[in-house]
């Protein structure tokens, strides 16, 4: 046993420096170790992690039919021609690099693919047993210790999970399109307050201007949410978001991009808007306020999950099933049986 | 201290007793404290869990701007007629009963709130310590508890949290609506699998015909997860949706309903098709086996709670900042960090 885990270790310490080396395959590989976790999952992420925190790493979120997914493949193209080697997350069960979307969205991806400077990574949406956002974080170090320098998250956006997804995101890009109905999609679905820049996508569409309008009045009654400077951020609980404290000469006014992403129309400029953005994000302190606060929530998590599988392994055969059972016969509430179990882990 | 913990604990056994003889204001407060969590919500849940488990759930999901409100609405009227005893508890920013959309709908909204016989929370979507669905199990269960003979849970259709929240419900019902774009939002978002059934509101506008054909399809193409019989439960790990293992003369096929909940109509037909659905899930033990997931779920979840409130309490003043800067300098890997603070946790 112990031979054959010392043997599991050299393989996986050997796919690990074939990634670093450069190696597409072991890359995949290894991205595929650690959405699996276990061990191998621990191993890797050991040795990878001392390597982060170099990639900068921009999420793309919004409704679907949006074009978040035209995008992302968009923002690539324009990140590749700038010389930055690009990774793609796609977390959005509706994205076409998950297989969800249509096929002529995925032709459209495909020369994409046939960069080697590009790497494409759809994760699974469901069951991830530590949670999306964990297990999304974990991929993002991967392509950030083996050397992707840009990289993009893709994200369906409703819903707290998704929310945080993306807040593994140094810049939260929120994606809006005319045509989807009467109302701002992402305002309706609370998802406003994670914006760092919204993006008006198909902006060759009639429409577009009342999309932009809506958007553009949206900030401005809610300035303090959607305005922002990093001088007060340690008073802030959650996402820094300073701006409520007063006004200063250096905060982030949330912009609105139009663009046609298909057609590659206004592109480049958002890309500058997103490097200015994290200039500003060094500048104000947020950058290392938020690394620490995502931090915070990853390891939060991972408590979590080490939490379940210490029980696991603690209790008995059929015990798990006998506690269930009490709980639907009422004869034991889910409180109790919570802290019982609970004392059991703390006084093994 | 502990005659004040006494002092607490009976104005909390007085207050619970108000909600059990049916006082809404009582009942408001309970939902209050069990919502904000902690010694007094764990009295009261342990008090009141004997008593649940009587109420019909029914969750209603769906994308912006399907009416998911105004269906939930003209369900709590359709209950009530039927001498029924209504909870709605809201758990979707995009809804009136959140305050979160358009004042139209909440004018509507407010005959109902009107009727001594319904009572309507809405819940906090973000920041829920012991997350989301939890705390929505309980809410539901107070509900419960103190009477609510059918409980409607509205929730935004999109993401984990909320098809977390949504499982709480025995009968899920998935919104549609034409005129939100080319395609079936629900489908293209990944939450079909949760429907028991469809329902296709506004139906008086064009483009319903394009909706339920496009329904219709996918549920013939994906028949393995939209139709399902209770025989083979005990194999299935997650959500019982045991069809795969072949035909039954007694399965669950999922329907297509059509309605304009703003106008009534088409609603009794549904009201009916929730009751064979009920009717369905007790004959094929399926009530049972998705109670039993459910109580699993949430222990689970409660237990991810406590851990972390049990590890804080143990940690000397500054230890987790001083862990989070170590993991920030790339000094230590959260794997290792998280690993140790468990063991810390399982030695104390």
């Amino acid at each position: 046993m112990s031979e054959l885990r010392d043997h599991d270790s050299v393989v996986t310490a050997q796919l690990v420096a074939k990634a670093l080396s450069g190696s597409r395959r072991a890359i995949a590989q290894v991205v595929s170790l650690v959405e699996n976790g276990g061990g191998a999952a621990r191993e890797v992420m050991c040795s990878l992690y001392p390597r982060t925190g170099r990639a900068q790493v921009i999420g793309i979120t919004g409704s679907p039919g949006t074009g978040k997914s035209t995008l992302v493949s968009a923002l690539a193209k324009a990140y590749r021609g700038r010389g930055f080697t690009v990774g793609v997350v796609a977390v959005d069960p509706t994205s076409p690099f998950s297989g969800g979307a249509i096929l002529g969205d995925r032709i459209r991806m495909r020369d994409l693919s046939g960069d080697p400077g590009v790497f494409i990574r759809s994760m699974a949406t469901r069951g991830a047993l530590g949670g999306l956002a964990a297990t999304t974080s974990d991929v993002v170090r991967v392509l950030d210790a083996v050397g992707y320098q840009v990289i993009l998250i893709e994200t369906v956006g409703v819903g707290q999970a998704e929310v945080d997804v993306v807040r593994v995101a140094h810049t939260v890009l929120v994606v809006e399109a005319p045509g989807l109905g009467d109302d701002i999609q992402t305002l309706k679905a609370g998802i406003m307050e994670i914006a760092d820049v919204f993006v008006v996508n198909k902006a060759d569409l009639p429409g577009t201007d009342a999309v932009v309008s809506a958007l553009r009045a949206a900030i401005s009654l809610g300035r303090g949410a959607l305005t922002y400077s990093g001088h007060h951020q340690l008073e802030m609980p959650a996402r820094s978001n300073p701006a409520a404290s007063g006004a200063s000469d250096d905060s982030w006014q949330v912009p609105v991009h139009e663009v046609a992403a298909l057609d590659h129309v206004g592109i480049d400029a958002l890309v500058e808007t997103i490097g200015a953005h994290a200039a500003y994000l060094h500048r104000s302190g947020l950058w290392q306020q938020r690394e620490k606060e995502r931090i915070e929530s990853d390891l939060t998590g991972r408590l979590k999950q080490l939490v379940i599988q210490c029980l696991m392994a603690q209790l008995k055969a059929g015990e798990w099933e006998t506690i269930l059972e009490s709980i639907a016969a009422r004869e034991l509430d889910p409180q109790t049986a919570a802290a019982r179990l609970m004392g059991r882990l703390t006084n093994a």
